[in-house]
């Protein structure tokens, strides 16, 4: 099972899917039955991203201890990925809060679209304070800034990420980058320069946004392992062994995808001369 | 003509081709016929690279100002692509100078495969710091260091940039990268936290290098405005006119390039809500 060679690669957080409309989003319906089938490890923490409180039951019910809330910071963006106006979204964010202390389950909490929205242009920093603020105040300790359609450029990363940490320091920071416009790995960089060190990911590159026209996979799993190794940035990953998953992963779902290192290599990887 | 409306975009220094061997690398064969028929402006500088003193000659013979020599800092490219070691292709150095200041060409200075090798791995500070003496010895100006296959990382590159810029203040630095890895624009981002502000790009992301496999084309010159643009670096470039030339570029040669923003159109490219 691919869950399965994630972990073995020294992966210790894995998102393994979404509990959200079969409706709205038919690739996800399966998430219930992955996550059950997952030989779980003591070392390895799983969780599934959540919209609201129907989510939030289907990860207990499947014995989650881990769910990833979200919430969009543009009004658009919300309304169709979510059926709901971020203040809306908010509301109900302590509901679903006492029902995860109840049930013993950590929560996270993701901003989508905080850099850049499609249909709204730039989010600026003050749009999303609120938000931070509503989920610092119902005690998550975790949160991700999320560039849901690879909109954030590394000036605006470095900002945000400088800003919110030191304003809000008791929370653990994670950032989410796509490579729509290239700046994935810059904006990588650039929140590792204003003291991130939790980035999103997921193999060859998989992923994007249904309700988001034009958003392209996640940054490649393997592609930051090589960025991190060739600088010196230790992860505690077997990066060869994450490559094999990665080629895995492209096997499975058959087409091309984002990843630089499934085409390219490693540089290690040299070639003779002849 | 495609130059034509690159000079128009507002680049002000355009390199036209490369006066080699047409036998080794037939599809820049015609660089003369192309030069001669552009219609030059004076405030745009032209150029062409060169390896050695048959291409400063053809450089001169079809009029051009400014020629850009290479010399590779490792061995085995070197080899491939120059015929001829580093240390053989530096000796040769003096007296395409003398000629270049005789006939009145600028001659600048790039090292290929300054940060990688796809033959040799990594290539350390140590291996190219002769190379720019030698440059400085003859009285080149503006020197570039250029990662052919994409290998450079951005704590390599802020790293060599900082010693070089410490090492060498008289000299103008230029950085040239490759996206191969996905770390091109993270690269960028390094060179102009080290305080370099020049670097190459291609039109739709053209490029590649026959002698160094795995090579893909340049960071496209649309995508590094628009992350400029995003960032608030100006330019001086007009950002749509350079997407319309890129454009033209690409119906040209008729495939996929590397490009993001021909892909993905420009943040500021909203989709309107429905």
């Amino acid at each position: 099972m691919l869950i399965e060679m994630v972990q073995d690669s020294g992966i210790k957080l894995i998102e393994v899917g979404s509990f959200v409309s079969p409706k709205a989003v038919p690739k996800l319906a399966e998430t219930d039955e992955v996550v059950k089938r997952i030989k779980r490890r003591d070392d390895v923490e799983y969780r599934a991203l959540i919209m609201n409180m129907k989510g939030l039951v289907r990860a207990y019910e499947c014995g989650l201890k881990r769910a990833k809330l979200t919430v969009s910071a543009s009004e658009s963006h919300s309304l169709k990925n979510a059926n709901a106006t971020p203040l809306e979204a908010m509301r109900r964010l302590n509901e679903i809060m006492e029902y995860a202390v109840s049930k013993d389950i950590t929560l996270s909490g993701a901003i989508a679209t905080s850099f850049g929205c499609p249909f709204e242009g730039r989010i600026e920093l003050e749009k999303i304070i609120p938000i931070i603020e509503a989920y610092v105040k119902m005690g998550v300790k975790e949160l991700s800034l999320s560039d849901t359609t690879g909109m954030a450029n590394p000036r605006q990363v470095y900002d945000y990420c400088r800003i919110a940490r030191e304003r809000f320091p008791q929370v653990e920071w994670n950032l989410h980058f796509h490579n729509t416009r290239g700046l994935g790995f810059a904006n990588v960089l650039a929140g590792m320069q204003a003291g991130v060190c939790r980035f999103d990911a997921s193999f060859a590159g998989l992923g994007g946004c249904p309700f988001a026209p034009g958003a392209t996979g996640n940054i490649a799993t393997e592609d930051i392992l090589h960025m991190c190794e060739e600088m010196g940035v230790e992860t505690g990953v077997d990066i060869d062994k994450a490559i094999l998953t990665a080629k895995k992963v492209k096997e499975y779902i058959g087409h091309e995808t984002g990843s630089f290192i499934l085409k390219a290599g490693k540089n290690s990887d040299l070639c003779n001369v002849v």
